[in-house]
């Protein structure tokens, strides 16, 4: 074991501290990893204040996290010292199960282990996030960052990212298509980037017109305001796909609306209650609404690679580990473009002054 | 023009009578159907009462229609008379649209002619359905029926039949699959029969054991009780696709646990509001509600044919047309195994005694 510094939650009610803790030893599949920068993904702040009643403390939020690679154990072949890495949401999976036999470690049907927020498969120690110094993973775990990707916006596609390319991909967006981007926030500015990168017609579907211009900036090739009934009819059956990212349950009925026969919507963002569909939105049509939950470690790779490709980034705003807090109070008015990204190495600065 | 005589509803409130009405000559496209046995569907139950408030008065129900073939028009290739004819829910549509051109004339983009609580698309005229001595169809809406199927437990095939078969085959459903039919009426039972014959392992999902019993006598391989939680927690995951077939809005949450990675339910028989999905519950293992509608018209010939292969019918309670007040009072109290079917022969001794 050795000592890290961090910042962590220790209950639901206090703002996140300095905090110093534990990390195993670089075992023979490990990658040690010295963490540049870790985005801030929304549900740092919900599990950091126990808002799904599942938290557990003390806790070190952050899984979004780039770095470099300052060792590896002896049957590491994916990375070296000096490679710049990624790790995610997930830092360990059952490997055995139908779905990480299939590459979809986040569908892990034993469960898989939550870079924060867990606890390690090999006994009761909680795991702890990017909100940190240094730490360690296994390879599979962990991917490649090439060095053309500028870090600080490559953070952020490690959970918004991937979380809006692995739907694109399973639904096979592409050339000749018009799909929807359903909210404008951490994923949605992801979404509307692949999508358009992937080929697609892109809309930014959104209830403020402030954010639709926001998203041609972004790339999107049109805007469909939702409170504008004239605007929502002229578009009825018009959408191949919509990619919803609304973090609360929300009135789905319009959207299904904008569908084509056989369209899809997948939910990436509300994990709570939706509201009631009605039957026939979705008979009528054979539409469907599904779910999707960022994507498999290999995926995750063809996404960065991906990003390499096409010059992705997310559009960040650099923050010091001191401003964590006030980041999230800014997050609940929804006042950032469109992810916080702490700069890692104000970590010693603030633990120096604690 | 010429005179038919059938049942009809005059309003909301009345029991179904006695009714003369016109309908077309045949055209050069027509065909003109003796109608020998119509199924009664829930949907005409819910029509002739307005419960939709949609309804056209004076109405004629019965969209599941089977009959002789006693006159076909000059252009006529797909009958002759003397053959054994069905017409299902549908007897027009735009034919230019997306869906029809690819055969799903039940989405059509311009709204399918429904065969009863419609307009013609030629005017202003009332479609009246199957609760009727004759039925003048275009041939593209009449499916043949093989002489070797039983033509009273066919009859249902042409809603309830199309209803449960096209999601069957469009989600694939076939041998080395589990596929759950939740709900056992008229819809349920035929989907038990269905997903047999294709291959499936097949399990009645129901809320009482009573009809779990019945759906082995049906064919089904398994019962599950919903309300049994044990059995609920051990079936978790295990199933490839979801047949739901509840007519009204209904907890799908539980259901939603059943489902596989990447599983799917579809819903056939609820266009009413369906109350809260978790968002999690289809977020974690990219699981998806869909909806289905009836099915196109080569699809449904597919269907009769396949019903002939395998000797498939649905199991039915014969009633004269006089009876079909009290059969709705049934239907409301689910009680009927599964489907009651209109002995047309009775209409003349009804017409006679009005």
């Amino acid at each position: 074991m050795f000592q890290c510094i961090g910042y962590a939650a220790q209950d639901a009610a206090s703002p996140l501290a300095p905090f110093s803790f534990e990390r195993r030893d670089t075992g023979p599949h490990d990658v040690h990893i010295e963490i540049l920068y870790c985005g801030v993904c929304h549900s740092d702040l919900h599990q950091a204040r126990n808002d799904w009643s599942n938290s557990l403390y003390p806790m070190v939020p952050g899984h979004e996290i780039v770095g470099r690679v300052v060792g590896v154990g002896a049957q590491v072949t994916k990375l070296k010292a000096g490679d710049y890495a990624g790790v995610g949401c997930l830092v360990d999976s059952c490997r055995e199960c139908a779905a990480c036999t299939a590459d979809l470690e986040q569908y892990c049907l034993n469960m898989p282990t939550p870079t924060y927020n867990g606890r390690e498969r090999s006994g009761e120690a909680l795991t702890f996030g990017g909100y940190s110094d240094q730490i360690v993973v296994d390879q599979r775990f962990v991917v490649k960052i090439p060095d053309t990707l500028d870090l600080k916006g490559a953070a952020p596609l490690l959970c918004a990212g991937i979380t809006t390319y692995s739907p694109l991909k399973h639904w096979k967006v592409g050339q000749g298509q018009k799909v929807g981007v359903i909210g404008l926030g951490g994923l949605g500015h992801m979404g509307v980037k692949f999508a358009k990168a992937l080929g697609a017609h892109v809309t930014m579907i959104t209830t403020s017109p402030e954010k639709g211009r926001d998203a041609l900036h972004l790339g999107a090739d049109e805007v469909l305001v939702s409170r504008d009934a004239d605007a929502m009819a002229k578009s009825a059956g018009s959408f191949d796909f919509l990619l919803n990212t609304i973090p609360v349950g929300h009135d789905m009925n319009p959207y299904l609306g904008l569908l084509k026969l056989d369209g899809a919507m997948a939910i990436v963002g509300a994990l709570t209650p939706l509201e009631p569909v009605l039957g026939a939105h979705l008979i009528m049509g054979r539409k469907s609404i599904a779910g999707s939950a960022i994507g498999g470690l290999a995926e995750t790779q063809e996404m960065i690679d991906f990003c390499a490709e096409h010059g992705i980034l997310a559009d960040i705003e650099m923050i010091a580990i001191a401003d964590i807090n006030a980041a999230y109070e800014r997050m609940l008015k929804n006042d950032v473009k469109y992810r916080f990204v702490i700069d890692m190495a104000s970590l010693k600065e603030a633990a120096a002054a604690a």
